[in-house]
């Protein structure tokens, strides 16, 4: 068998929209109107007033918050594609949050179904064995030595030193 | 930061006794005796009539069936100490059966407090990035290049190629 390059992939802010997420929430429970253009370089919940700044916390531990997100435009074609040409790994961060494992999951067998189970990984520290991470947050690279592809996201706009994709196109540019 | 050394330590058969669950359900739902003799060299489920020899998947996927197992003797002290000196990660092939990973987390959480959620992993493949790892499957060592440690479960029994340890005793004798 040939040995493909190893890809790691995020899910919150690359495969699925947790922001939009937020965004509805905290409108719906809150009237708190969260834009996207005032988030650059910032966490979401830098703009909450102050009595509701870690309530995020609660919401993201709620069965089923993670289970209705929607879908990154473009990335479910594309890492259908990626699929074909590498040895794809998806690899979230869920275990801060036990709720969101089984909400993670089943989001991953509705929208990804080609995704077998051998290559999902939830963990805390990604510490995984791949050639290409691609992730929206630059505490994952830590301690890794292989290509970084950081993913845009509202709270990484700042941050220069690292490759950068805007979008799922730009992804299948650089990798298809 | 000092860097430790990075070990990755399976649950199942390793810090978990799974195989002593099986032989209570088998004998309270089936009257069927599994002795722990008949399973040197064998899968438990391969002395299993015909007729139940699947059976043991719908077991493992029912919520609730990781919850309670049994801890294996001297595993909660001796990890305690591999924490000390070592970067301890959990690693569950746990993604197979989506409705264990609330169950072994919560496990984890009872019987391990002091490990971390940044050191917990649930995956599928075992692609993680570690010098030493104590697994009873040697399947997971597959690919893997650091030093492999087969931890004693009697599928394993007539497996001579790896480094073996019967006993949590034992590892400390060669890690501590």
């Amino acid at each position: 068998m040939m040995n493909k390059i190893r890809i790691a992939i995020d899910m919150d802010e690359v495969m699925a929209d947790t922001i939009d997420k937020f965004i509805e929430v905290y409108q719906r429970d809150h009237q708190v109107d969260l834009a996207l253009e005032q988030m650059h370089g910032k966490e979401f919940h830098e703009l909450l007033p102050d009595k509701l700044n870690d309530s995020w916390r609660d919401y993201v531990n709620q069965p089923g918050f993670f289970r209705n997100l929607k879908v990154m435009a473009g990335s479910q074609q594309i890492i259908k594609g990626l699929c074909e040409k590498y040895d794809v790994y998806i690899v979230s961060a869920a275990m801060e949050f036990p709720n969101s494992l089984i909400d993670k999951y089943d989001w991953l067998r509705e929208h990804f179904p080609y995704i077998h189970w051998k290559n999902i990984i939830f963990c805390g520290n990604k510490i995984v064995d791949v050639q290409i991470m691609i992730d929206d947050r630059i505490r994952n690279f830590t301690g890794f030595n292989g290509r970084k592809i950081l993913f845009s996201s509202p709270h990484n706009f700042l941050i220069t030193e690292y490759e950068r994709v805007n979008t799922w196109t730009e992804v299948a540019g650089k990798l298809l």
